[in-house]
């Protein structure tokens, strides 16, 4: 696996792999890697020639009282899962190079970014859908992979690409998760053995709003609040938010049709977790 | 020369020229061309092996009172200046296409777009950055190509392209302009006979600025105050600004030092002209 650690340098060869007709696959993370990110890797060694991974903990995401300077950062460990991984590539850039004192151009998502963790965390997706953009001109991909556990980020990146013409494809993969159902995240390392204890009863509220669906409710506001009774069984989750809305337009329709999204997040002390199941057909039209 | 009238056309084509290694050369225009645009498009043939023109009257760039229906289209006379010029495609597309019911995720520019012609046109420049990105991601050029009349505007791109990494460079051109000096300009065929006549004042003030800056002055205001003092000679025109600035940041100094701008705008009846010059060494800083 070759270290770039350049703007200019990821540059050099994404143009080197293009002037080839290679097929560029790219996993854009923030590191602490875990499997989920290793499932991205391998479904872009499938596809394509080379697969790029970005480490790069984006500041423009989080919001002044967020988890920025304490985001977990162990690149040698993360280098040597990537290895593993059969990733070609490894790219870190740093945030004096990716944001100089000049820069004052972002892309600005639109109401796709409002409701769900865009509420509880302005300028949040306008900080991933810039540095998404500014990271797929630097790799020149021609796809790009990302975990369905952002659920609310694969949407509001695949209206990105659309809206403004991106030359690339989006793959959206499954949620990869622990034994208990607890969606795997980097965040996950903050939690001590107690909250690490409490921590699945998240994905059980979502898997109750499944099969209040399966049984055939329709109302996004029963189903909610069906997945909200079942986590407040666990006294040590604080609610930032669960909801069920349309998968396509993130909207709260009057009544579900076919599918939808049930997506959460809660607070395990200091720890924002987040994770989201697919109602109905909603799973067959992940990318 | 080709006529290509959707994005997926135009995208299969410069990905086939890209395949092959050519070298594209782009000119985004809103049509109703002249001898600006055609300057243009020379540069780009003699710099590259296949020249695209875009003629997209972009509505985004447009606030809610200004010309965007009256905006002056003929396309069929432009694309037989475009033939006669050497083009090899002209690409054109509809607001329906560039923005469909679901389109939401705009490039925002920052500071740079707040002054002058920002001040006057609010979100003008975002609707600037957001069609020229997209049109960017569509025809894949090497280099693109803007003329000086538009100094904010091509200031505002550059700093686009180098935030968010965008693999292309821009060449800024030289305005061309009348024997009397009126900058050329679409806008231009809105003008009465009369206002025709009084039109160039509007260089002949900002050629009053640049000899006074020759003559040794560097105070911005100072500077400023004599060319709207040259063209309050004009009873025709009503100033909307005329300022004199910092031509890299678009800031105003206390005192200039080696170069600078003077941009000014200005309205002749309901037609709003705009024009700058390069003080000093700026003049050496252009694409």
């Amino acid at each position: 696996m070759r270290r770039v650690d350049s703007i200019a340098a990821m540059r050099e060869l994404a143009r080197g792999w293009r002037a080839q007709s290679k097929r560029i696959g790219f996993v854009p993370t923030m590191g602490a890697l875990h499997a989920g990110h290793r499932s991205l890797v391998g479904q872009a060694k499938r596809d394509g020639d080379v697969t790029v991974v970005s480490i790069f903990v984006n500041p423009l995401q989080f919001g002044p009282n967020e988890d920025f300077t304490r985001y977990p950062r162990d690149l040698e460990a993360d280098a040597r899962q990537l290895e593993e991984a059969g990733a070609d590539v490894l790219f870190t850039s740093t945030p004096g190079e990716m944001y100089p004192p000049s820069f004052q151009t972002h892309v600005e998502p639109g109401p796709l970014a409002e409701p769900l963790c865009g509420a509880s965390r302005p300028g949040h997706f306008r900080g991933v859908t810039t540095v998404v953009a500014k990271l797929f001109h630097v790799v020149a991909p021609h796809q790009a992979y990302f975990g369905q556990k952002d659920f609310q980020q694969a949407r509001v990146l695949q209206q990105m690409v659309d809206d403004l013409a991106f030359d690339l494809k989006l793959r959206i993969l499954p949620t990869v998760r622990e034994s208990d159902g607890l969606a795997l995240s980097s965040r996950n390392r903050y939690l001590s053995a107690e909250e690490r204890k409490a921590a699945p009863t998240l994905h059980a509220a979502l898997q109750a709003v499944r099969e209040e669906f399966d049984r055939g409710e329709r109302s996004p506001a029963r189903l909610a609040a069906a997945g909200r009774e079942r986590l407040a069984r666990s006294a040590a989750f604080r609610l930032d938010y669960l909801e069920v809305r349309d998968d396509a337009t993130l909207a709260i329709p009057e009544r579900l049709a076919a599918g939808g999204v049930a997506a959460a997040a809660a607070f395990l002390g200091r720890t924002r977790l987040i994770d989201n199941v697919l109602l109905g057909d909603a799973t067959r039209r992940l990318g």
